[in-house]
């Protein structure tokens, strides 16, 4: 998730950069130069021109230098009456002139270090006037940059003639930044940097919180947005100079970006095309339609279209999915056409064979997948269940009703039919829905998408459900936590760690599945090998596959015990064993690296416990809380384990195989859950629910307590319509 | 929650510092000087030497940078044929001669642009051993520290006589980690600080995600945990020579702070007491019992104590309840004096008189508190309830049970019956409870919990409910996501942001209260009144008090109209009325600053819309999901507004008020939720359970789902004992 954005992929051809530091970057409070963010800068600037890249820098600065430098050298020279009375003002023009040579002397020691050279440039408003000064410059420049050497631009204030501050941009150039901006035209840069001490240009005062950066400035978007003239620094970050330098430089071809100057690696990173700062681009306009403005416009449509769907009656609802089901019927033969095409690519790309069997629709397909959405279609519609009914007081009646949590983002692997699964999952339960699918699956996906919305009827809205084209929106989205209200990642360990480490919104699902089977010592033998097989070999790759085999200790004894068998089981099925310190000393197989790792393949973790309090302690410590299982026929140790063991699902003399949506009976399911919060184990419909609280009276006030009288009467549910 | 830390507190006492770096710190990869992290060092010294502290330097890096100096010198001096062979050594010590003078230049370069005067200071082990240099080191150091010089240490490597690398570490010191120690000791500094490559002492390798930042060392508890003498880079981040130069220095009595050196004011941070970095400090084993080992170890104790109150019976769990309503009662008096106290304390404070109000307990306060508890012991035990019962195939039987939550973390006012509440709340649905209350009824909230969990028996463990002492312990209590399930913060908007923003726990609770009132054309004009004055005044202060009046554009004609009405009647009763747009026109109200505004006060926002459907876009555009209410007779436009408006609460013709767990019939509260995750609205014993999966089968595999015969049929419930 941190590769390039695509909306910055012209860095790729950038060879001449102009960066510009203003003052606030290149001073501290007190006036002093600011010698980490110089030192970062030169640091940076070095690195770029090994790299290759030509650099032009414009610095501001010499002014609050030289001032605060004459201030100090009056004050060594003065008097104990002069100090007395420390109020003076100082020349500007004076400033100039001492702060100038100052920085540039630091400027030269810094660079220096770094065995660069640099050149010193002070130009004025009226040099520019003069066509055969723009030409010479620009040679002088190019020669400088054919040796590596990096030129310093500044205004000449020490001897310019305009009267500061500029109120008007009447000139040629008006400050450093239309400096910047004009050097950029002048010497055909092919990017502009202007480095800030905010992070970019934000959508409001940037100690808002509310206010949001925006990445790509888009003039026909922001324009209007963002109040231009206002010279406060509160209001806008001291940014509308540096806007309007950045729009007319981009408008003329050469992109701008707006960045932190405080950062230590930003000038590095815009050129490694990552998102900070705002981008000015001419063609801004063109991409972001899909991008950036997408993830919000995209979350906020599919909320509004899951309020018309939740306002529709039950009947309406399932036939939308009726619809869905013959739409894919319709259009089998279009869907087998993208999907083939994605996996005769994928073939070709060489993927393995297991992505390769995930990613392929087989014939039939789509027959199967209507079908269960019409099963779907006719269970019991979940929305608006009054799950509780109270009367509070004479006829205030309180119901606790079931409603859609609003918009769920949902990122799957490269399962075409997941797609289906989880969208009708998503009508069904009266949500929203943004889908990302593995791009592997990008063709099947795009078509499967549009044979669902364009079933879904205009009075809901086909952008009820959306699909995400790239992965690089994701980051855009995770951000929306006011807009979207649950995230479902299903896949690797890592993504979901990944997503879970980047959002505020609830994200379902579960990063280990390490199920535990543990056989004890009443255990029926055929049982407890079928249960132990089963669990182990069903699917080695999924995640309510058995990781860990626990065994009770008076199975172990000498080599007849249950103990041995199971072990000879697994090991003639191919099953690579790793013992526990018990078990390790006592049969012959190498250590496991940690009993909290789940294999994944033909492998698990064996080891000899106590009892069953050993065994459910075991759990605890090591396990993921996902699915575990004892085996036995002592119906009191039974109950001892099922309810002693903490995890989402809990099974006595079953496979943890079983532990899945599908074969709960929940129909489909979007994921299993292994957090506490919410829905936990397999998740259908019910977990995409929450309730609503629905309270009818007739009047009825508070009144300090004193305005009814409570009878919080249980009533019986009735079914609401 | 930024403020300073205790363990910190004693910087507030130093006054000379030793600052070392490192050579990792000085020089970048390439070997030439990091200009930026220099920068920032030089800025962090001068800040604080015009604070007053006095500041000792010891830095390496001069041989690193002599050698990338005499390999350049070499390349430039050199002929074609040397080219083609660039393999040659430099020599260390000259490479140290000319490396220290190029760095001595920078430093004074850098600390002239800062107005600081530094001064060179090259010893040697051998030195060291001469009592006169000793003597007259420390009067030469004492003089320029006098004089706000900076004085800068190095090993003069140049004429050392001592082969590197330093194999032993026989000599006084042997590296510039212990000659920053020794310094420490023979200037009697207050601090030393080492400045790394990482960001302190970590339990594990720095790049392992599960190794954790040591706040600070416990020679009795990390000694062990450490392995050291293990020299390499990968293992310990080149920890192990600063950790023993750290502990020889602390346990000489200088505390040390290892930080890392590439952050811009780490060292400014550690002298504010900020918790950067790991501290060694002689008194550490005497705090950090209550502290950071503290946060983790009671939280895994509440959650083993919860496990063995999972595992009670029903009865034993109720007698918990009933044992703590009687400690309660028989403890009144002594509740009554500690009390006393924190009212006295407050009153002499000058708290505000709300705040005394809710803090005091009244008369009788014990036994209408043990009352409460006794109808909470009464009630139906929640857990372990079958919610669902599926055969899922033959002899197959699957349960979906409640089950209590695990650990929560509450963060309350200074209310001390809120603890009482909340601790049966927890302990009714068998869950663990960590518990911070208002410092206001610090002495209050000792009792209260000293007295609840001395009820608690020892099969359980008196760990299951913890009283967070200090608001310092809850950053690191919001880190504890493996172990803490829930965080319920009651308190304002800013803390319930504050700890949403810091955490990866779910967190249940509010921000805002934006409650509305739509008034429906065909509303009747008495219950319009009595509703609206009720949400308004009833408890101004209250999260469900109505903060906005919207009333249908028809009530709105003339002066006759019931806006009229009902605008005088909020007035007369001296709520401040502000307005949208349309009602400022008609009415002589001044204007709504925002329509998302939670007043909390006499005041509220009153706007005319144009019908129901208006009334629910302005609520789902401006609100926040609390709690809204419609007034009308018209049932069909009633249902509308009911089943449209998508807050945790909506109302038809009674008050926002009774959105409360108490008025609800839900017994007590933990809180109100307007998130849609897990519970919402008002949360009672419901809102502190989750569930677990049970299976029971007798030996049933899945075998690539031809192991059994799905049949899926619902089964009635039966309690499960």
């Amino acid at each position: 998730m941190d590769s390039m954005d695509p909306s910055r992929e012209f860095v790729t051809n950038v060879k001449r950069i102009i960066v510009k530091v203003g003052t606030a970057v290149v001073t501290r409070a007190d006036g002093r130069l600011a010698l980490g963010r110089l030192g970062a800068l030169c640091e940076q600037l070095k690195e770029l021109n090994s790299q290759g890249y030509e650099i032009v820098l414009v610095t501001s600065g010499a002014v609050g230098l030289g001032r605060q430098r004459l201030r100090y050298r009056k004050l060594v020279n003065s008097s104990l009456a002069d100090l007395q009375n420390p109020q003076y003002e100082i020349d500007g023009k004076a400033a100039a002139a001492v702060g100038q040579s100052s920085l540039m002397a630091l400027y030269d020691t810094l660079f220096s270090q770094l065995d660069v050279t640099s050149s010193q440039h002070l130009v004025t408003d009226n040099d520019f006037r003069n066509v055969s000064f723009r030409k010479q410059l620009s040679e002088t420049v190019k020669s400088l940059l054919a040796l590596k050497v990096i030129p310093i631009f500044n205004e000449n204030d020490a001897v310019s003639t305009r009267r500061a501050p500029y109120e008007d941009s009447s000139g040629i150039f008006w400050d450093n930044d239309s400096l910047a901006g004009l050097l950029a035209l002048e010497l055909k840069a092919d990017l502009l940097i202007l480095l800030s001490d905010v992070e970019g240009l934000y959508s409001g005062p940037p100690s808002d919180p509310n206010s949001k950066l925006i990445h790509t400035y888009i003039k026909e978007k922001h324009q209007g947005e963002i109040t231009f003239g206002d010279k406060s620094r509160l209001g806008r970050g001291g940014m509308t100079a540096k806007v309007n330098a950045a729009v007319c430089a981009a408008f003329a071809g050469i992109p701008v970006v707006i960045t932190s100057g405080y950062g230590t690696d930003n000038v590095i990173k815009v050129l490694q095309g990552k998102r900070v700062g705002t981008l000015f681009h001419q063609d801004a306009h063109l991409w972001t339609k899909v991008k950036e403005v997408g993830a919000r416009e995209m979350a906020v449509a599919a909320r509004d279209c899951s309020r018309r769907l939740q306002a529709l009656n039950s009947e309406e609802r399932r036939n939308i999915l009726l619809d869905i089901a013959d739409a894919l019927e319709a259009n089998e033969t279009l869907i087998k056409v993208e999907n083939d095409a994605d996996v005769a690519e994928a073939q070709e790309a060489g993927y393995e064979k297991s992505l390769i069997s995930r990613l392929a629709l087989k014939p039939g397909k789509a027959t199967s997948l209507a079908k269960s959405i019409r099963v779907l279609a006719d269970m019991e519609d979940p929305i608006g269940h009054v799950l509780n009914r109270t009367e509070i007081a004479d006829g205030l009646i309180l119901e606790k009703t079931s409603c859609p949590l609003g918009v769920l983002l949902i990122v799957f692997e490269s399962r075409p039919d997941a797609l289906v699964q989880i969208a009708s999952l998503a009508i069904r339960s009266g949500n929203g829905l943004l889908l990302k699918g593995g791009k592997e699956a990008k063709r099947s996906n795009a078509i499967l998408h549009k044979v669902i919305t364009s079933a879904i009827p205009n009075k809901v809205g086909d952008k009820l459900i959306g699909l995400v084209a790239s992965r690089d929106d994701i980051p855009d989205l995770l951000k929306l936590d006011d807009v979207i209200d649950l995230v479902i990642p299903r896949g690797s360990n890592k993504l979901v760690s990944q997503i879970k480490n980047s959002t505020k919104i609830p994200v379902l699902g579960h990063a280990d599945g390490i199920c535990h089977v543990y056989v004890d010592k009443s255990a029926k033998a055929d049982t407890a090998k079928q249960i132990v097989l089963d669990a182990k070999i069903d699917y080695p790759a999924a995640c309510n596959a058995m990781e860990t085999l626990l065994v009770h200790k008076d199975l172990s004894s000498k080599c007849t015990g249950l103990l041995y068998e199971l072990i000879m089981e697994l090991q003639q099925e191919g099953v690579t064993l790793y013992g526990g310190p018990r078990a390790c000393s006592l049969l012959n197989i190498p250590e496991a690296h940690s009993f909290h790792y789940e294999y994944n393949s033909m492998a698990c973790t064996v080891e000899i416990v106590d009892d069953v309090h050993a065994a459910i302690d075991h759990i605890h410590r090591h396990g993921s809380s996902h699915t575990d299982c004892i085996v036995t026929e002592n119906h009191e140790v039974a109950e001892i384990f099922l309810h002693g063991v903490d995890s989402a699902a809990v099974f006595h003399n079953a496979s943890t195989r079983f532990c899945d949506g599908a074969r709960f009976g929940l129909g489909a399911e979007v994921g299993i859950s292994t957090s506490r919060i919410h829905a936990r184990g397999p998740v259908g419909v019910e977990g995409l629910l929450t309730t609503r609280w629905i309270l009818r009276g007739n009047g009825q006030v508070v009144d300090g307590d004193k305005g009814v009288i409570y009878t919080h009467k249980q009533l019986p549910l009735q079914i609401q319509l």
